[in-house]
């Protein structure tokens, strides 16, 4: 019998699920993807992940017990219990209705597997082969339509009593803020997802009287996405600078928090938002260190994700090793 | 050869070192205390604690061999790749003088010793013991001088990279706030330790006209304690009520982001201010609860802490098993 020495990581998004096979060393060695089907309620996909999964073992002429585990990152809600999903709605996995992929991959692959929210999978991709260095204490945000991420302490995801665990998004930065999705007020998504920050520049957009290409874009009603703040700020247009400030100061002291309660090696900036750069990390750095008590900002360093889109599958893979010990 | 079955915890305090013998189950069989000799730079504290654990083990007629290890919490800086310590100024161990207590009582005792900081070994003794009903993630918080903690996440410590995890005292909840000693401002401890409390009740006292007698007493110059405003806010002080409830709001956004962020089961609020029991508990949990999302509202717990001021030696003992695995 071989011995079990691979890994397969899913991702599993609202358009793409992509998969890889991957060394317990996290050396990726085959890696493909296919479109979400989201039809029929999303009953189709974890059919098709099933069948995509024992395709591809055959076409590369490789047998189930070769394999470790299976990992796989999804949206929604996590039951770790069951190994269940509800509440997926990119998915079309609604609420009430629960998926079992845990069960139904281990079963019709032959190879146990393991789940985890999305945003916590990537977090462990970017500890182990990205910009954490395979740290022990690492904080992940993630910027895109949403603010999520995912916080690994002595080298274990830190999920809490109910899957709550690294929902950094939901951090109350503003008391007096804006509603969110969420239902309460003030949080950090509210102010620097993609929709938050143009939210930001509408706001700081009423106010400001002066010269800038951003508030004749508003102004005339333009749909503006938070890259073009960030290309206009680059470009020194006053009022983006403003916004950029101000969205900046929101996440360094929310991530200077994280950094005084855990002081982790590295908080690592990832997300669409994130392709900002060191532009970005440098703004939210100046607010990090002023708020951040002295052995903490001496110690625990901001930067940005290195994996991109890469980070799901092999954070996804890694869970077999983490959940397996 | 005995079993080595048996724990010694070491609370080594400004005025007094705690110590006690426990079972591995944590059932103190033993204890006394002694008081703390400052003296010639704290340079008698480390002798006398090895002094009186080897006097005690003649005493109750053991052996080091029946002993799994000696768990110490401190005041200060613990390094935890050399054993030592350095900066515990009410112990006059100032920055630039390290003791090591690990080397040293462990080659005095014959006894292998474990070092912790004071307010996450408070921590670990409520976790394992007093309020945390040894649930995997649980986050303490301790109100007295200061405003320190600890948190322990998937059963284990949070220390971070340099020693600075737990450190909520120090978390930002008002980013235009009073300074703090540790050089930043606008932290938790400015406005919610022993001190902290006080300092708000002069602040709103100066705003404030109505009747109230915490008004007429800091008028007259008295000299009034955290335990004070309690007291007056139970007797329906106007102005007491103001500072519990501007208190509580600080701490309520503080606790509700380190659920937010870790959805531990239990957050543990103990310390002297503490002492006010379900009153604290209940103004700071209305706003707990507005600051919390959903998932996080339901699951993550605010207790009182309730091992008093025996929560450092047990905790400090059952470091010996956190540590020795």
């Amino acid at each position: 019998m071989a011995s079990k020495q691979k890994l397969i990581g899913v991702d599993l998004g609202g358009t793409t699920i992509k998969f890889a096979i991957l060394t317990t060393e996290g050396e990726v060695q085959q890696k493909w993807s296919q479109e979400t089907n989201v039809l029929a309620e999303g009953s189709l996909i974890i059919p098709d992940i099933i069948e995509s999964i024992n395709h591809h073992l055959d076409l590369y002429n490789m047998s189930a017990e070769e394999f470790m585990g299976i990992g796989m990152g999804t949206p929604g809600g996590v039951n770790r219990a069951d190994g269940s999903v509800s509440g997926a709605f990119n998915l079309n996995w609604d609420a009430d209705h629960k998926v079992y992929p845990v069960r139904d991959i281990t079963e019709q692959t032959g190879i146990q597997t393991y789940l985890e929210n999305d945003a916590n999978v990537a977090a462990l991709g970017e500890r182990w082969k990205g910009a954490g260095n395979n740290a022990k204490d690492v904080v992940f945000v993630t910027l895109g339509t949403g603010v999520g991420g995912g916080i690994i302490t002595n080298g274990k995801l830190v999920t809490g009593i109910a899957g709550g665990g690294g929902e950094i998004g939901h951090v109350t930065i503003d008391p007096d803020g804006y509603e969110c999705n969420c239902g309460k007020k003030g949080c950090l998504e509210t102010v620097a997802s993609a929709t938050g920050i143009v939210r930001v520049a509408r706001d700081l957009a009423e106010q400001y009287a002066g010269n800038s290409k951003l508030k004749s874009m508003l102004d005339n009603g333009d749909d503006i996405s938070a890259k073009d703040v960030y290309d206009l700020a680059k470009e020194d247009d006053v009022l983006a600078l403003q916004v950029v400030d101000k969205v900046s100061m929101y996440l360094g002291i929310a991530l200077a928090n994280q950094a005084n309660s855990l002081n982790p090696e590295f908080i690592i900036v990832g997300g669409g938002v994130s392709a900002a750069g060191d532009f970005l990390l440098e703004h939210v750095n100046k607010y990090f260190l002023e708020y951040t008590f002295p052995l903490v900002r001496r110690t625990t360093k901001l930067k940005l994700a290195t994996l991109g889109n890469g980070a799901g599958v092999i954070g996804a893979a890694s869970l077999v090793i983490n959940e397996g010990e």
